[in-house]
């Protein structure tokens, strides 16, 4: 040890783990531009399978990240469900196709994609806005917190000695060489190319110390960070023993490129169609109690014996596979941890919070979205600009979620660990149940956030009658406007992108009636301060230093026919003007059908409730979740909301003492 | 001289230009697997402006390329054109407002996104199916052609000397030079970093002598490989000499952000709106007489004088910019080479062949749809699997659109060639006028390719009455299919994929009927070979080595409702098995309308003017025009179709003397 070099620095946040979750934590690092770092223990990426299924909501935010383009064209979409059982003379029959498409909730569907793509796009994005980057081969080896120093914001109190792997050091063992998976320059696309070599590394193994201000530990299942703090993890005494395989099937099953679930005498399978001809095959192979890992012995588990069984599974029909780039064994019971926070200095998300069965298509999703939540709050309160007591809000509105996931799962895991026929009935219609339930929860477009500082509930969980369907703590349910300047169509989950402000939305209703722009001169004339109250949220808050002079943006969607309005007819504050970028042309939208795309039907006022000619006044959060509804004239309320969360300037308190 | 390395090689393809028109050229010697070159004097890439108007047609070979969702994620579109003109107190008004979309034709829009984009997504195109990659800083010096051995298809009759640039020798300028456009890395996207820096160059200028069958030039309008050849230019005698800017403007024009005409007593404007928030601006500069290129001084344009002139052409709106990330001047008369080929050995493209006014957004357009004609043709040549005769259509083909083209130019430059405000009111009739003949022509959509061996059109000209839409020399009219395995939707633009090979298009009709599926059963034993008789075109034709066993690819498309039919009704031959890659599930697809993709919507045999109930057969070009169209019935004519264009086996041959 003597030998090796060591080196001490500083971190404003630190993430253990670039995976879907830690990547998704890093991409708000590079919006804001914060300090921060990334390291992995794996030589490079994952290329390959892996987790794969993306839920609409997860798209929705791609879309706001600027990639989701990349997603559907790579990717495979399903629409239906199909279950199989064993029919009167034993041969499988389609019993049930079920559709699992909601076209009106999400410009999106259930696609999948391999997890590699997925880091790969998220890699470029941080890419294109900053210059972090993932650190690969780095180990954590202690982690000290010094509670003391956690009340002082600009403290560092996180200490984390980490290991820099030289050439001298032994390979790491990943995910993917336990079970023997290579990957083959043929397999990827050229835009994974170059990140298929590790990257030079030093020649000697170097011991680093970090201090930090944050850190995020997105360490998977066998979490580092969660077993350094000692957080129990709580849930099932069983553990599910999965074979998951993605192959190029030969078979003659008929639903082989259809989601289906397979429930014969001899067990079931669950199908997925993927990207590239590749198919997905989850089959169950054993159950054993918790933490008997070590009495179990992996290397039973074969691509050979996963074969055996899918083809004993599929019979009469026939199964095999030549090529198949991808598998492992999943061994996974349904675990929750404790807490998901120390603090509110480090934080865990993804699989390190929870673990349950990889089937529901929703693990990648819940952890990216876990990534999401905690990364701008983590990356916005280091920009000094959000209140350092807003964090507690990753807990309270990501915890409750990671709790419904585990029981969502409980109730659906039975149907592929218990392989007994006599089930086969009942299956469709606890699907369908079970698809209920996916209503609520699992497309992720009725993810409740509970009221908070970050979100204002009506009283009594009632509706705000002026924006019916713009509920608090829900995300903004998506439409397509069209552009007041340029014409050009496009979906609110772009509009609202994901470049790190809050969004007030003003909903401007229609521009025809003269009472009607009267009241939007005058909440032009009060956000732009005019009015002589001291209202404004503009110049108010701390700005993103390097980034955004001021944290929330400004943007506005009437409901006037597109022609009978000009963009010079809204007030200036809500298409500013710069002396570089010109007028902000795209702050103006229209919500009318247009002939030229189908999608862009004028239905937003409609779907988020919203009285087309009196309009209302919305703040979308960063994540585009609604923070506040409120009227036109409710300027004083909405500055309330933004002063419970953000950092006024101190020019500010100067002027509110003189 | 003597000090120069002096080196030999052989190529069967030569590019030269590495332009819109030579990379569509190259894309396809990356499809074939061709041992082809591409040279060009440039020291890299172009990165910003130059052209940027994409029109529909082209989006569409895109999208059979597989990158038009990089253009659409990136690009402005153009909806509708404004026509602006002094009104009564001689201040600008919108005179006319004229939709520019026609929906019903292609699932894409006009759209405008700079020339470096496109150049960016077709290499890396090409780099995903080769290792071909463009010679930059190299420059063509001598070219001999032996007409005697153009007989002999594996000679080598071209003759190129070509001198690679060394560190030694002083930069070569471009036309970005000549107006001392700087790129800075900021202005670019990440992907196009790496290309910034010129490649390493070698030490000393050296010299190589490339012996090619082939030679395609796309070296611009002042070609040197026309040059080379003699081929004289003829047209207009006058030269138009335009500044065209990209800015962001600063300015109270309301219709800035979308195309417009302005034609104020001080002159014309073309605006044209584009990506991040730039707009282009062509204005007409100065009229001189042609090949008078000495005479003009081209230093005596700067933008100063571009935004003096646009100054007062928009007064009394407002008009200033500060960023202006490229501009040029523009000179140019409508011209066209004589001829577009030398022996067909030698071919030109793009503007090599065609000048005119940049203002239609056609230019680049036409160039790289030379580029596809010829690349495919000369691609498959090489390959051994086209006759060498059926090189003859790429001038057939393109050189009269080059005609129509400059005709449209001359109808349509007066209107911003001449500034006499007394025009004003009879623009937009003229304008109008023009939108209709761009309804047959500039659109790309009506453009027809005369009958030829590669075109078998019916008698007389009549339509076939069992695919009255479907019309040979025209491309297949874009539509939504279902597929039948998976239930994913597609627009027939991706699933026409230019992989290089022909394809067979089984409009199968309605399956549920029992006579039709007898029909469909019929053709399949056909196609397979087992009906005794030899024209299953599979197996017939000489393969493409190293890409397909087949140059014959078959998708099938039928009518019934897409539950009611499986994949695995449908004869073998359509849907073959592959003992690696198993069954072929994407050639079966469903014209059927379904919920969750307003464009998917079962419209496809109407748009083809196929009989859903008896269906049609018909071949598809590598270049998605149709080439042949018959009944299911027909296929002696359809092998015939296929002997005139195709070099058979020598084992089949061997078959015919037994």
């Amino acid at each position: 040890m003597d030998k090796e070099e060591s080196t001490h620095s500083q971190a404003d946040v630190l993430i253990i783990g670039a995976g879907p979750s830690g990547l998704m934590a890093a991409y708000w690092m590079a919006r804001y531009g914060i300090n921060a770092r990334i390291i992995d223990k794996r030589n490079t990426k994952v290329f390959l399978g892996h987790a794969d299924g993306l839920r609409a909501r997860t798209l929705e935010l791609f879309d706001s990240m600027g990639f989701q383009h990349r997603v559907l064209q790579e990717g495979s979409t399903s629409t239906e469900a199909n279950i199989w059982v064993p029919g009167p003379q034993g041969k499988l029959i389609r019993q049930a196709f079920i559709n699992v498409a909601r076209v009106d909730e999400s410009p999106f569907l259930n696609t999948c994609l391999n997890q590699g793509r997925i880091e790969r796009f998220i890699l470029d994005s941080i890419r294109e806005h900053s210059d972090l980057d993932v650190e690969r081969g780095v180990i954590a080896e202690s982690l000290e917190y010094d509670e003391e120093l956690s009340n002082d914001p600009n403290s560092y109190p996180i200490t984390v000695k980490v290991r820099v792997l030289g050439e001298d050091d032994s390979k790491v063992k990943d995910g993917c060489e336990t079970t023997g998976n290579e990957v083959n320059r043929e397999d990827l696309l050229p835009d994974d190319w170059a990140d298929l070599a590790p990257r030079r590394k030093p020649q000697k193994t170097q011991i680093e110390t970090i201090k930090a201000k944050y850190l995020i530990g997105c360490d998977g299942a066998h979490s580092w960070t969660r077993k350094q703090l000692n957080i129990p993890v709580e849930g099932s005494n069983t553990d599910h023993i999965w074979g998951v395989i993605d192959v190029i099937p030969l078979s003659d099953f008929p639903d082989v490129r259809r989601l289906s679930i397979v429930n014969s005498a001899a067990g079931t399978i669950l199908v997925i169609p993927r990207e590239r001809g590749l198919v997905r095959f989850y089959v169950p192979v054993q159950t054993c109690e918790a933490g008997t890992t070590d009495r179990f012995d992996r290397s039973t588990i074969t691509p050979e014996l996963i074969r055996e069984r899918m083809q004993a599974i599929f019979a009469p029909f026939t199964f095999d596979f030549k090529e198949s780039n991808w598998w492992t064994v999943y061994q996974v019971g349904q675990r929750i941890a404790s807490q998901s926070t120390k603090g509110n200095r480090i934080f865990l998300a993804g699989d390190a919070v929870h673990t349950h069965s990889p089937k529901m298509g929703l693990g990648m999703n819940m952890s990216m979205q876990d990534g999401f939540n905690v990364g701008w709050k983590v990356a916005l309160t280091v920009a000094g600009t959000l209140k350092p007591e807003v964090l507690e809000t990753y807990a309270s509105e990501r915890h409750p979620l990671a709790e419904m996931l585990l029981e969502l799962d409980r109730h659906w895991s039975p149907m592929f660990n218990d392989p007994k026929p006599e089930m086969a009935d009942t299956k469709a219609s606890d699907m369908a149940l079970i698809a209920g339930k996916f209503e609520d929860f699992a497309d992720g477009w009725k993810v409740f956030y509970p009221a908070s500082s970050l979100v204002r509930r009506a009283e009594d969980d009632a509706e705000f009658a002026f924006a019916r369907h713009m509920i608090p703590g829900e995300r903004v349910r998506p439409a397509k406007l069209r552009n007041q300047a340029d014409g050009g169509t496009v979906w609110t989950t772009r509009a609202l992108e994901s470049d790190g402000r809050f969004r007030i939305l003003v909903l401007a209703g229609d521009m025809r009636d003269s009472m009607q722009k009267q009241r939007i001169e005058a909440l032009g004339q009060a956000l732009d301060g005019q009015s002589g109250s001291s209202i404004s949220p503009f110049g108010r808050y701390l700005e993103i230093a390097g980034r955004f002079q001021c944290p929330i943006d400004v943007l506005t969607v009437h409901s006037s026919p597109w022609k009978d309005v000009e963009f010079f007819d809204f007030p200036e504050v809500l298409r500013p003007f710069d002396p570089v970028k010109g007028w902000a042309y795209d702050k103006i939208w229209c919500d009318e059908a247009c002939i030229f795309d189908r999608y862009c039907d004028g239905t937003a006022y409609e779907k988020w409730g919203v009285d087309r000619a009196r309009g209302a006044l919305v703040v979308v959060r960063p994540d585009q979740y609604i923070g506040w509804v409120g009227e036109l004239e409710d300027l004083e309320e909405l500055t309330q909301y933004l002063d419970g969360i953000l950092v006024k300037r101190s020019t500010d308190k100067v002027d509110l003492v003189l």
